[in-house]
């Protein structure tokens, strides 16, 4: 049950009208969700960003579609002559519904009865983000409805290529600097419940360094033009065995990174924010069996758990390899000595390591012990990002959650990657992911979100919307706005 | 130009015979070809078992053609009432030839004229090897023809399976023991010259030890039932660095073997063969250079050259990655924690090592490294074999191919591998490869043999069982047949 304690009076209309409006917010999602808009195939794209562009107009605002050597960018500004500004980040790509096994079409935002969960939507797009999208432009028109105007102003940056990397989101922002530096702070509307109804605050991504290390035969030995018959292996060296021995050097039998300058740079956790993990973890607000579980992992590196387990999850880069392949990988026993042998790794950054250096460093690595023919070709390349505890825009959502009576998991890092340095670093605006509201399912089959999480997630933007302008402008504090560091 | 030196009495109207008939002979072969007789497809399979068959019925000899689980062996005998016995071993099946490259039609046999080799059958199986198999009955028939009999007995076992493995051959042998036990010794027709008429003959083949190393996800770490999201390598252990890490134990940079007992009971070359392959390298008999060429391989392990080389290849086994595979393979930049990762592996034995317990070694080596959770599976596994340069068959063809006027290259061992412990151990009898005559592009477009090469591969069989015989009854010496060792 919510606890929809200690309401500001000038939120209270909002709140109302958000409640009364709920049912036809429902059906203007849906109808948004039943335009498919796939990244890799281009359907639907067009015609989808129009729609979004339509709905910062319908608010009042102005919008453009602002076209990109792939899919457009929806732009857009909503001015409410107020003193603060809010970039609202976007996507409005989806991955494809191709998987067969869709209980309902994708493309018809069907409503359904989940188990525990009450009535959900079930479309392509339905959490991830379409669904949040939508209800966040429905939670501002209600907004203004109830209180005249926005306690902020809005910018808008909605892009089309989310699912195939954000490849022209960095271009458009940097095109856009003197715009989109006027933003205070940067919103990525989510919904940020897991199914037990704990929202998570993310305080940053890592960084990622991808590279392929190749090995191919040369000057050093192996074959140079095509594999050859297995059995010359006794005269030709091979560069499997090559790649391996390699690899091997980088990491130690419990993968403890071996590379001189990796972990250059490396800062622990902020003291806050490690005393506030040790707390949630604790206090079982952070278990990690339930992700072993879900992942089918029996036991974590060197038997870590608990507090150390997060800790290292949260502050610790890592060496990873994605994929690797060399020669005859079929059925059987087909013999062959193979001339080339290729590794996909991933290096996950934390703060504040440099990427640069830590190719520099892996590539001095790989020479100095030997191996200068193994070649490493960087495929992406961008810093982590961390947004402080202090920022108000993080302090109204954790105050807008606890308000709401969720205490939220705070994760100092976000394990994975994304390009989020584009906020912090480039147009030097902090910035915050979230909402209430539950889905999941996300690139699978029945992607969901649940019909009262939309709700809830519409009051947690009202909420967010006036707390982050009252505590930006100086009139309240994160305490009379319901948040108590738990 | 053919030396025809030396050729004793009783064979000189054998090899005239066969001259007279030899266009007869061509067309025969020829139409031999033109039947299809796939492996993997079956295709044309049954009729040519039937082919074979009749070849050996038309020699007055008895034949059947005996069911396995898959293709027929050809199994008959033809006795001439001589002492010694000569089992005839062969195959009647080929790969497919659905290279679109073609430039005939791989079924039409024709000929062609092929720039420095002269007339040349092309055809799918042309050299490997229903081109030397009908040649050799035809050499048969011309024998009888001119001399009455033959002066051996002989027994056929020609299997349809050999590009699959062969894999009822054994255990046909082992169910016609006692009878194929007569034999004296095995005998394979080949065309054993390469392009510049350089015979060669090998003293046995390695054996194989075919495995494959897997590690998934277990009570040790890493996900058990499917690749998870890269990001949580911080976490959990990666099963392809497992397997990297295990792969390395086994060998150092330089490819040298590190499994303790690997090398148990490796014998170095005999004396005599060592004597002999350091004169052939020498001599330039024996190059590595052109091989490096034709294989674009520029520099031998450890930078080994000539003698050193040849020696290596042909008495020291192997441990090659045949392939590896884990995780993500495709292009780009996806990230993955995968639950699974392979590596194919053969080693190539020598005299006298235990292929069984090099396997056991093998397994000692990773419990005893800490790798007890990567699993072995052996998936082919038979030994080497060798047969004695003083054996009569090999003599008898050394001889045969000097009197003609060619001085053979003599490699120890055939690096490659092939089930002919059937032969050595199984039967305990001697065998051997051979016959002049030059074909090539086995498995390739356009394989084929060279009509010049097919008279001199008909007058060599006749040579070698006119030799064989003599020197088996005691009835000539090696020397007299014109075999100096070189």
């Amino acid at each position: 049950m919510m606890q929809q304690a200690n309401v500001p009076e000038p939120l209270q209309p909002v709140i109302q009208r958000i409640r009364e409006g709920f049912n036809e917010d429902l059906e203007k999602v849906r109808e948004f969700l039943r335009t498919p808009s796939i990244s890799y195939t281009g359907e639907g794209i067009q015609e989808t960003a129009e729609n979004v562009a339509r709905f910062i107009r319908e608010l009042g605002g102005e919008a453009r579609v602002v076209p990109t050597p792939g899919h457009p960018i929806v732009s857009g500004r909503l001015d409410q002559g107020a003193p603060k500004t809010v970039l609202v980040y976007g996507m409005y790509d989806v991955m494809p519904a191709d998987e067969p096994d869709w209980s309902v079409d994708p493309w018809a935002a069907e409503i359904r009865e989940l188990p525990k969960l009450g009535k959900a939507v079930i479309a392509r797009g339905a959490v991830n983000t379409k669904g949040p999208l939508a209800a966040f432009f429905r939670a501002v028109a209600r907004y203004q409805e109830a209180a005249g105007k926005l306690p902020v102003n809005l910018l808008f940056a909605i892009e089309g290529e989310e699912e195939m990397g954000s490849r022209h989101f960095v271009p458009f922002v940097e095109e856009h600097l003197d715009e989109l530096k006027q933003a205070d702070a940067v919103l990525f509307p989510f919904f940020s419940e897991d199914e037990e109804g704990v929202p998570s605050m993310t305080l940053g991504t890592k960084g990622i360094l991808y590279f392929e290390l190749e090995c191919r035969g040369g000057d050093w030995g192996g074959p140079t033009e095509r594999g050859i018959h297995g059995s010359y292996n006794a005269w030709v060296a091979n560069p499997a065995w090559r790649l391996v021995k390699a690899l091997s050097t980088l990491v130690d039998a419990e993968e403890n990174i071996l590379v001189e300058g990796f972990f250059d740079g490396v800062k622990p956790l902020p003291e806050r924010e490690e005393a506030i993990l040790r707390r949630q973890v604790e206090s079982g607000l952070l278990d990690e069996r339930p992700f072993m579980e879900f992942d089918h992992v029996r036991r974590l590196k060197g038997g870590l758990r608990g507090f150390e387990a997060w800790k290292r999850l949260f502050s610790q880069p890592q060496l990873n390899i994605d994929g690797i392949v060399g020669g005859y990988i079929g059925e059987g026993t087909k013999t062959l000595l193979p001339h080339r042998a290729l590794a996909k790794v991933d290096v996950r950054t934390v703060p504040e390591m440099d990427p640069e250096k830590v190719a520099q460093a892996i590539r001095r690595h790989l020479d100095k012990h030997g191996f200068p023919e193994v070649e490493m070709r960087v495929l992406n390349i961008y810093p982590w990002s961390k947004v402080s505890l202090e920022e108000h825009a993080v302090q109204a959502m954790l105050g807008t959650y606890q308000a709401m009576g969720r205490t939220p998991q705070i994760w100092p890092l976000n394990p994975g990657s994304a390009p989020y340095y584009v906020f912090e670093r480039i147009l030097g605006v902090p910035y915050v992911t979230g909402g209430l509201g539950h889905g999941s399912r996300q690139h699978s089959t029945d992607e969901y979100f649940t019909v009262a999480g939309m709700l809830d997630f519409e009051i947690s933007m009202a909420r967010w919307l006036y707390s982050y302008a009252a505590l930006a402008e100086g009139r309240a504090s994160v305490e009379e706005l319901g948040w108590q560091e738990g």
